[in-house]
């Protein structure tokens, strides 16, 4: 269950890293739409940080996306991981 | 934006509410299957918990679902009432 949570959670970083680059954002330009530190987002991304559902959709609002597409492209990324 | 979020997560525990009715668990016995309290799962069906998504992840598995369907069903509750 443990290693479920880091790898969920390390895929949601992986999606999040994925949109902001779709977007051409920076860490930077990204954590300043969101009112987030730079360092945090980076977190956030290399999956070292468990956000909770008001910082997904903070970050999701940031990337012009919902909470719910940011996880739906984690868990696509996941099954991928998966199928490897 | 503080309005969005408490919108958005009363919305996410409807929709945890709703999901654990369909498979007629009582707040109990969902909370025996996530390990979490059962004060707490009330909490989060009423929007008082800004949950993490490791906290997610473990209620969705106990509903048998995924992180990424409770918030899709959150946000088509939160559709229907920005509709009405």
């Amino acid at each position: 269950m443990r290693a479920d949570r880091s790898r969920y959670i390390r895929s949601l970083g992986e999606a999040i890293r994925r949109s902001r680059l779709r977007r051409q954002l920076s860490q930077e330009g990204l954590a300043e739409r969101c009112d987030l530190h730079r360092t945090y987002v980076g977190g956030v991304e290399r999956g070292e940080r468990n956000v909770t559902v008001a910082t997904l959709l903070r970050i999701a609002h940031g990337l012009g996306t919902s909470p719910a597409c940011l996880l739906q492209d984690a868990e696509s990324l996941l099954r991928q991981r998966e199928g490897e």
